[in-house]
């Protein structure tokens, strides 16, 4: 399980593994924290490397998030990538939703519902399981607060790879069918994620699981990679340049400091004139241990017990908080987070406006955009993209009440008129 | 209302409304019944504008359906379009299925549950609504079974326009809820699809209905176009040539009649080399009149009383039965239906051999192609394309008494150990 990523023909552009924390490197391979400070552990790449893809290469590739493989740590050789179509989703300029928020600038919808299994996590589950199979691995699993299993399982049904997916057993019931519709195993944890991803970790240390690759556990540096492609791919849809502002949800709070890692990348490697970009954190209030440090003006991230509808981000004990905190600080942002009843209003919001209909972790940043309006703690004169990560039909639940008939009536002239409809 | 389509910079290749029963002539506009024999209107093209069209021209144009604007009769200009990113979606290669079911050549997926609104409904609603606002009219609406209504409703709130929406209220609740999200107007009918179509005929004369386009009724001839670019799209993701045989389901039965369509332009238009296909239909065994006239031997498609659980499909009356029975028998192909069980079982077959959900509609898709392979009526030796043509998401309840977690164990290896999983 230590076998390096070695593709004669095609070199990697990744160097390393490094602690985030205290910096120690390792070669790369299957392992996720540092030996040293268990600091969590990424990949480091060559500059070099990086400096040397084109924006042509870039649009040659294929229209998938495989075109970004000369940024990734895998890869590179087209034979070895797990191609599930994931990536290149619409980026939708939102005049409707900009004008109703007081907006003198564009606003764009980033819109990764579009991915094979509707949310953004099919992104690091292409770079996981590509890598899990380069690294050795002959089974995959994940701790998954429903997107990520469904992910996991559908791409290992693709490629015909054995799964084992543990999710919490009170998950939205959309969520669960959409696993376990592939076949795999899928295990159901009476307890909340946190439960779920410490048991991952002890199961990741027994021989029954010594070829299990956890794509968010042991080979979670490849994993977490793939969420870059959220910030190249915006970079390219602009015409290679980078937004002013941008807005992303937090769950682990990954996904928002890889695509701040991705805009600094593109710049660094002279891909997009380097011009400064400004981040935003949205937050469930049911669980915003980062936003709540980010308003106390603390670095410590308290672990909090999740409540409330936006499931997919009920992570009580974030990994990234602290990066994702820091990029926010650094780039003079903001956080917050918001109720169920605003996430339900955000969903509607956008889906009026745009007609894009998001799970709730989608009326999460939506929300938080109009409150950080409000707060005037975000730029109205500034170009903004908000990142919409998955799909309402995953949460139908959530705003199946409110999202009813306007009448039902007969078949005929006379019940549209009673109706008022005539 | 009567308003010509006639752009001055860029002609569109239709030239005229033609009656698919009496061959009768109509200029271009929204009428939808020939007034000699109240046949269907459908468009009518100048062969030479079609060969005007090059693979080059496609490959330039955008990554929807708007790369094929040259065989389309609106859109031509792109300021007119609507553009919802609709199109393009994954021809995916399914080894394993093509395994399983004894296929000795490639079986290809071509999975359109990656459209914005999850099923192929983007495709004919992305063109009808740019020719309903080309044609002056200023609200959209739709007789539906739920999944038109979800794109109807979604296109809508995209450019602003009002939406009438018009569904039998016994729905799945997910298509319910994904068409009151985008906040137009939905009404319930207590009724059949085939009641609800009736309704919105009869909506279509009066008066307060005027400026409303139909997509379905009175903007039928451009709608149904919509479909060719499932067609269209396959040839150009195998390389500009036609498969031998495809398979898809048939609801009013337009859609496959316009992929057979769209296979002749192509061939027609020198896009393509001329070789043969044939073509396959499938139906639900709780609505299947048009697979039982083609098992009868006869050309009457008698309606029936729509039952079973693929709701998308279940059109008793279908407008386009005799030329979906006409493109099976003169292409040399059949019919089959299959029951509930056989649809879940579908479903599951399709899930695990390429990790792609399908709706209830796709299940009896895959599922006929089973039959069909089991009753030796299609050839295991020739390439087959199987049209998914909606998401899972959309009809869970279907299959979520049979797609439950393997075990649910409290977060701990003693759990894991006692559910046989360690």
């Amino acid at each position: 399980m230590t076998a390096l990523i070695d593709r004669p023909t095609l070199p990697s552009p990744a160097s390393v593994l490094v602690c985030r924390n205290c910096l120690a490197e390792y070669p790369l391979g299957p392992q996720h924290a540092c030996l040293e400070c268990w600091g969590p552990l990424e990949i480091g790449y060559d500059p070099a490397a990086l400096a040397r893809v084109t924006t042509a290469d870039v649009e040659a590739g294929p229209h998938s998030l495989w075109r970004y493989a000369g940024l990734l740590p895998v890869g590179q050789d087209p034979a070895t990538r797990v191609d599930s179509g994931t990536g290149m989703t619409p980026l939708i300029r939102a005049d409707r939703l900009a004008e109703e928020l007081g907006f003198t600038a564009p606003v764009w919808v980033k819109d990764d519902s579009a991915n094979p299994t509707h949310s953004f996590k099919d992104r690091v589950v292409s770079v996981a399981i590509t890598a899990a199979r380069e690294l050795g691995f002959t089974r995959i699993a994940c701790a998954s607060t429903g997107n990520l299993a469904n992910s996991v399982a559908a791409h290992a049904a693709r490629i015909g790879m054995p799964s084992i997916v543990f999710v919490p057993a009170d998950l939205e019931p959309a969520k669960i069918t959409q696993t376990a519709i592939y076949g795999g195993t899928l295990v159901g944890i009476e307890g909340s994620y946190d439960d779920v991803n410490r048991l991952c970790s002890e199961l990741g240390e027994t021989d029954e699981f010594e070829d299990t690759g956890f794509v968010n556990v042991n080979v979670r540096p490849y994993y977490a990679e793939g969420s870059k492609t959220l910030g190249y791919e915006v970079a390219e849809q602009l015409g290679w340049r980078l937004p002013e502002q941008y807005v992303a949800p937090m769950a682990s709070g990954s996904m928002l400091t890889k695509i701040h890692k991705a805009f600094k990348e593109l710049t660094g490697a002279g891909l997009v004139a380097e011009t400064p970009w400004t981040v935003f954190g949205a937050q469930s209030a049911g669980c915003s241990p980062i936003a709540t440090a980010f308003s106390a003006g603390v670095d410590d991230v308290v672990p909090v017990r999740p409540t409330g509808i936006a499931k997919s981000l009920n992570i009580g004990n974030p990994a990234d908080g602290p990066y994702a905190l820091d990029a926010v600080r650094t780039t003079g942002g903001a956080m917050a987070s918001v109720d169920d009843d605003e996430i339900r209003e955000g969903i509607r919001l956008l889906a009026r406006t745009t007609g894009v209909f998001a799970e709730t972790a989608g009326g999460v940043t939506v929300a938080v955009l109009k409150k950080l309006v409000e707060q005037g703690a975000i730029d109205t004169t500034k170009e903004t993209v908000v990142y919409n990560t998955g799909d309402g039909l995953k949460t139908v639940d959530a705003v199946s009440d409110g999202a009813r008939p306007t009448a039902v009536i007969k078949p005929t002239l006379k019940g549209m008129r009673e109706a008022g409809l005539l």
